[in-house]
């Protein structure tokens, strides 16, 4: 397996500074290098030992080729930044953003940028927060086809390294699939944290606590993504209105049967989770 | 404070078996006597230290007028159990349930009957993973007002000795509210999980799996409660099928204010949820 020698990191907050954190402990070697706006920001991720060194970004400087580099900023902002780098000399570039379609389509001409989604996270935000173990076997998606492309498999190898579980999408069927695991999720965690006033706060429980939690996110990051994957999202809106009418219609006409069936095919779901990841 | 002499809990698993610890820890000379179905759980309740004596629901006997009784059973056995309590002479009973407004009318005639909801619990079931502090801290609906009823202030005398937090409402303000914090949630909850394959679950990540905790519970206390809350139900679900409109047709006009918008008004009144609770 090839070992990275210099990784560069575009945007270095919970995901870029947790990916700085597993690479620093998977390959020692590593020169790890942050590219962002603010020089205190980065001169404290050093500090803090996440980095070598930094740039800012409107002076990325060029790369010797062997260069791998990652863009970890919102999904509106990946495919500039990974232009700059793919200009800058980076041999492969790939992202870490929850949407794959529109920066695949817009890079699609550049052979050294492959798409890529590690699935872990956090509701926190900033380098501070960086966790060595965000990734460890946990899945990342990787777009295109590894024996097809070189980037491809360098890129594969590279989540591999940190402990995750790749697997291979087109960014179409990733745009498909997430905006069900995670999209809509978020959406419909919004919608029950909404639906309270401030007053009826006090009578919830542990589980509107959990159910919301995500609600809680940046409104600029989940605005970007569900934008960004939007024909995902309106198709998982329909499937979620489906089956709330299904909820409305036995409620309505007091079917405990019908009820009860609705309940236990996501109940049987659910607990399959729980039995595949314990 | 009137500390109770005799409790006797109808229902023995994870809140009958959780006010058994926690009113045992509360009120060391407390007698608690548990009624069920089983003779060998009941015993185990017993040999576990919860409770010190049990008889079976068939055979409840006759209780020293001093008795206060507790139904903790799912929603629609609640009646024909309290009733049962207070023919045997207990001189106050209430119940846990998550419903208040068709057990509360049942038993409307019934001046020793009030209707309580400690909005605590777990997804866990049975008395083996009782917890004398599941109710601490946390808000306790009691129906009724305690000026009026001499029952209604001792049983929110009863929950006060457990560590919760009384608020008194009618029952059914308390249904149109729990509508929202409780059981549209728990509803959200089931479509997110619903909306995913099996084969999907592996590109799911902490989120969903949060969000999707509480669609893990039992069919048959869910669909009783949906159903025993009807009207409040509905309203809750045309309140999210109208905000989950509102995100498709930001989604759809590609509207980044309105979305941003949606999203920080649930975000807000989640993040306040964390800064009255921690």
């Amino acid at each position: 397996m090839q070992t990275e020698r210099t990784l560069v990191i575009v945007g270095v907050g919970l995901i870029g500074g947790s990916v700085a954190a597993a690479a620093r402990k998977a390959m020692p070697e590593l020169r790890i290098v942050g590219i962002g706006r603010s020089p205190q920001r980065l001169q404290a991720a050093v500090d803090q030992g996440l980095l070598d060194a930094w740039h800012l970004q409107a002076a990325v400087g060029q790369w010797s080729d062997d260069a791998f580099g990652l863009v970890c900023l919102p999904v509106d902002q990946i495919t500039a930044a990974a232009k700059q780098l793919l200009q800058a000399g980076c041999s492969t570039v790939t992202d870490a953003g929850s949407v794959k379609e529109p920066i695949c389509s817009l890079l699609q001409n550049e052979a050294r940028f492959v798409g890529s989604h590690p699935i872990a996270g956090s509701e926190q935000s900033g380098f501070e927060h960086a966790c060595a173990d965000l990734f460890r076997q946990r899945v990342c998606v990787v777009c295109g086809d590894p024996n097809q492309s070189p980037s491809t498999a360098r890129t594969a190898a590279f989540w591999r390294q940190l402990g995750m579980v790749v697997r291979f999408m087109n960014p179409a069927e990733h745009d498909r699939v997430l905006a069900r695991t995670s999209h809509l999720p978020h959406m419909l965690a919004s919608v029950a944290a909404a639906c309270v006033s401030d007053s009826e706060l006090e009578f919830t429980g542990t589980g509107f606590r959990d159910t919301t939690r995500i609600a809680a996110g940046s409104a600029e990051i989940w605005s970007s993504i569900l934008l960004q994957n939007r024909a995902g999202c309106l198709n998982a809106i329909a499937a979620a209105g489906d089956l709330l009418d299904q909820f409305r219609q036995a409620i309505e006409t007091g079917n405990s049967q019908r009820l009860t069936e609705i309940w236990n095919t996501a109940a049987t779901r659910r607990r399959r989770l729980d039995q595949t990841q314990t």
